[in-house]
């Protein structure tokens, strides 16, 4: 198979870790119910592809999200297999009866999802912009006693699909809160894809310049306008090593008119390994696993890599 | 219609030229065959949207690319056409043949198509790597004796399908001679779309090391492994000011196993602006003839924004 010419470019990390969040951000965001078994077999896939951080499902009520109502029979059959070389293991969780079961199955690192926008806080989490952060402070603090690290999404960082544009100056108060409330780590969301580089300078300078380390964010961008890997490159000079993507772009966007959801995982790889980047990822191991995926799910890949070298 | 939350980035230019190849490059790589009133239509709906640079069609001969066998008729009926806005109209010919035809025609800019690798000469101008250079002297030569300016596409800068890595020293060579025989412009192509950004960098920081002015460079790159977008900006970051765009994505890739081709200029327009810089381009008269033209040809846009705007 086809692989990048390794060219490194100057002003960047040696290394970046992959966030892989397909089994839980893109099988939720799409149509179609995957089996439990198969789910198991993609995050097996996935780990054995060189993947040492995957998202790997949500405790969220099967009401409002039915593509994860496994969750807990999920964790089960993990636990059965040899997941050698998953570092990473974190849960979605919503709310506090979420991080329950989580803690019940024995879960290292959850993940709970704020919103930046009065707007979107309403929509998905049916509290007020203020009221996420009184619901959230003792997820965060239970998580933190029981030894668990906490990664906040921080959503709608670059625009609204209600609001329109997003004041930074916003995003930043969001983001300051949730770090105040014990979070380890913080996602940086373009969840309608909008963003642009510039835009992506200016809220990471200003979260840096609030005395926010570098280290606890990551990026997570979504394709919808294209722009996905242009901006993940902006926040790799800007010091960011850890990226959100899905294998095989899997997941659309709810809040925009497109089939494109998050960046997928192989173009962000085709991109780290030309620039001489390490990842841990077999590129070839992959594509095979999201060509695998897709014709599960019944959808080509979203993926431009893949398409390519399938 | 939605557009980008304006944030400008250090290091960029404040405005960039985009040179529209959806006529000539776009259709030339779709299996439809356009007929000549829609191709004007298409041109002049391009002009309309601000694209004052736009490459019309190919003398080529039409046993080699029957879409555009209509070169001639195509340029009578733009003639009689207002296109008030449109500062360079240039024609691809293979040449001396072409370029007499050109001339016959009054156009005031005309291109060639080199090639950086020895395979892909053979198999696309029927000719050895060094051979070109020689075809090419007398059309250069000619076309600049009667006032025209010549562009000088380099394809395969980046990657080779038969030859797979393209040595930087080589491009750079072949660029070299290209400039020698009195080309006023060189685009760099990255014709099968595998480059990425450092790789961007060495290209370009080689050929201004031998003493190349940036401002004789522009940038072609296709989008099969989803890196055009984010090489496009590292040019830009170096110093380019032109950008080689097809509106819609038009244009497959002939030569890799995936349906996208160029980069397209809606996506690349959304950045430019969303960084604030000047294109001229109206977004959503442009949106709206892309949308237009793949109902022509009877096949979705490959460009995202339009996916998300439509």
């Amino acid at each position: 198979m086809r692989s990048p010419q390794v060219e490194p470019a100057a002003a960047l990390p040696t290394s970046v870790t992959i966030y892989e969040v397909g089994p839980r951000d893109g099988l939720q965001n799409e149509s179609a119910v995957v089996p439990v078994e198969v789910k198991a077999e993609f995050i097996t896939r996935l780990v054995t592809a060189g993947l040492s951080t995957v998202e790997l499902t949500s405790f969220v009520h099967p009401r409002w999200v039915p593509q994860l109502a496994d969750a807990a029979e999920l964790l089960d059959r993990l636990a059965a297999t040899d997941l050698t070389g998953l570092r990473r293991a974190p849960v979605l969780v919503p709310n506090e009866r979420g991080l329950e079961r989580a803690l019940d199955k024995g879960v290292t690192e959850v993940a709970i999802f704020g919103s930046a926008t009065e707007s979107f806080a309403r929509r998905n989490l049916n509290r007020g912009y203020d009221e996420q952060f009184a619901m959230f402070a003792p997820v965060v603090a239970r998580a933190r006693e029981a030894g668990l690290a906490v990664r906040a999404y921080v959503s709608m960082c670059y625009g609204d699909p209600w609001e329109g544009d997003v004041p930074v100056d916003q995003v930043v108060e969001a983001a300051r809160r949730l770090l105040d409330l014990g979070c380890t780590e913080l996602s940086l969301g373009d969840t309608i894809g909008v963003g642009t580089p510039g835009h992506v300078e200016r809220l990471v300078e200003s979260l840096t310049a609030t005395g926010v380390d570098v280290d606890v964010l990551a990026v997570h961008f979504h394709d919808t306008y294209g722009q996905a890997l242009s901006n993940t490159l902006t926040a790799l000079r800007l010091g960011i090593t850890t990226v959100d993507s899905s294998a095989g772009g899997l997941g659309g966007c709810p809040y925009a008119e497109s089939a494109t959801g998050n960046l997928a995982t192989e173009d962000l790889v085709w991109q780290l390994h030309g620039l001489g980047i390490e990842t841990g990822v077999d590129l070839e191991a992959l594509v095979s696993t999201s060509v695998w995926m897709a014709e599960q799910i019944g959808k080509p890949p979203a993926s431009r890599v893949v398409a390519a070298l399938a």
